[in-house]
């Protein structure tokens, strides 16, 4: 029978299809009994003789894969592949495969939430509120605004779409490449692709949608801080590691910038010192926590483990270009 | 030389142009230097020869309008008219006038962000994440849910046309008479004209966009509470007083709904009970604070002020229906 070590979490618990699926196919399975996320000693000592990893982002790290005689596939639930060491996984003949799709609306979503939030000081009014005290902050609205997006791809394109009932803000875009069938897709927006360092300089409202990378690692840190608005917003839904934290926590300390909006940390579960700081929102990792996104991811996840283990061709293998996009950062 | 009182708090501090426009006019004016609502007393104490107020949600009464003897106009800052007892103003030749449509964009703005807020518990992951907690919370995205919007004009019909990059929700609505207009406004979502109590049982979200007046106050109580769904989520940005305090913080607290986001309240500044629960995400009525929106609404309605005083006719005087709804609440 063969072994699958499910360390995501959750898992089957909105929905129980996918272990009704393990079940049906006749896989055994574990689950991560410690129900958050796990280090490298953790998973070194729970992945056994598995055969795959159904897997969130824990670290999958070489030391990790030399311990798993068997390990022949991880499957991600999720898009983010920071966590794995690609090239150890490529030369030991595991296969990876992800659900990029299934998580973007959800992230897209909380984005826009928080955007909100952070322009007209939801989270700082509540705290107040929740002390007994009451302030009347004075917002900003979307359409006043220029907006900087870091990445549109499969969020940040989620992200355009969803403003486009909220009036015409100005928009900078940056990507690796340009583009252009967004700018159609987003007609009552008007795009302007720019580098990084004008949205740093430019925007009121930064937002990052990105993957951890070599490259983008620590990409907003004191030297970008130094250079935006005094009043600036910045989001990060994407990866702890994108912005420095130490950078976040003094620029936000000493009113360099206006907020931040923050749901991914480098160490996660989070409990550092942003956390005494009313102008920053803290959220737990929750970008792809929505019932109908997660269901899909783990679904997808699973489907996508049962396919390996059957012999059958995967349907979504990472692709070759991120192998070459990453050079090691876990 | 004419006077003014300006009681409406904050006021010409994003934008000078107000106190500059009544200074190039010649209009003396005293400003409300308590800096919040004030009570009846306040307001009788402060009236003294005013001709005109610029007023926000103080209440107005017969008692304060014996007391000011020289008033002859009042120009409300923002859309809702329950601190004025307009019988009283008419029999007294009082005129009244309003600005219905400055606040409303940012009301329905700040609807959107305390929906998503509540679908994705970011109100309760930063009240715990700022006690060093972390919860990864399960949320839901607008277009898994059911939407309820009692109440559909200004500020309604705007939430609605902002909903419209968030996939097709089930939105029921609820008016006076049903708008066959907005139907065309929004042809992305499909809107049934339902009855308040459907609405009641059957949204997963209510939103409520109504003013405070004798039929709307205790709209939603005990009653209503027991009909909801037990994850019913519910936002008030109208009027306190539509919702019944008491029985929210009894229906929040014994989980009989979901979650609640509540910015308007009976007795403002708030620091009542609610804010002992995590589940209600608090604000200080902030609707209409946006940068623009409340400089928009100052200016007009500062200028209002200015053409009664000039003996110009009023763009913007509160229509006779108003007068017919209200049977005085205050």
């Amino acid at each position: 029978m063969p072994k699958a070590l499910i360390t995501t979490v959750p898992f089957s618990e909105i929905n129980t299809l996918p272990i009704e699926m393990l079940r049906g196919n006749e896989i055994s399975y574990s689950l991560n009994n410690l129900q958050r996320k796990l280090n490298e000693e953790e998973l070194v000592n729970m992945v056994n003789d598995s055969e795959v990893i159904i897997a969130g982002t824990e670290p999958i790290t070489k030391n990790v894969m030399k311990m798993a005689k068997k390990l022949k596939h991880i499957s991600r639930v999720g898009v983010g592949l920071d966590n794995i060491d690609l090239a150890e996984a490529k030369s030991r003949g595991i296969s990876v495969s992800y659900t990029p799709d299934a998580p973007a609306p959800a992230v897209a979503e909380l984005t826009i939430g928080l955007m909100i939030s952070l322009l007209r000081n939801i989270g700082e009014a509540n705290l107040l509120m929740h002390q007994g005290k009451w302030n009347r902050f004075m917002g900003r609205r979307i359409s006043e605004i220029t907006i900087g997006l870091i990445g549109v791809g499969r969020i940040g394109g989620r992200v355009l779409r969803r403003l486009r009932g909220f009036g015409t803000p100005r928009v900078l875009v940056n990507d690796l490449l340009v583009d252009q069938s967004l700018n159609r897709a987003v007609p009552e927006l008007k795009l302007e692709w720019v580098t990084k360092e004008s949205i740093f300089q430019q925007a009121d409202l930064i937002s990052l949608h990105v993957p951890l990378t070599l490259k983008t690692k620590g990409m907003v840190g004191c030297k970008e801080f130094a250079t935006m608005k005094p009043n600036a917003l910045i989001i990060n839904t994407s990866r702890g590691g994108v912005v420095n934290e130490n950078s976040l926590y003094e620029a936000l300390k000493n009113q360099k910038i206006g907020g931040a909006a923050i749901d991914v940390f480098e160490n996660e579960p989070y409990d550092g010192p942003l956390g005494k700081l009313p102008n920053c929102i803290l959220t737990s990792h929750m970008g792809s926590m929505s019932q109908d996104c997660r269901t899909r991811m783990e679904i997808e996840a699973t489907e996508e483990a049962i396919r390996f283990l059957n012999g059958q061709p995967l349907l979504s293998p990472v692709p070759i270009e991120e192998y070459n996009i990453q050079k090691i950062i876990i």
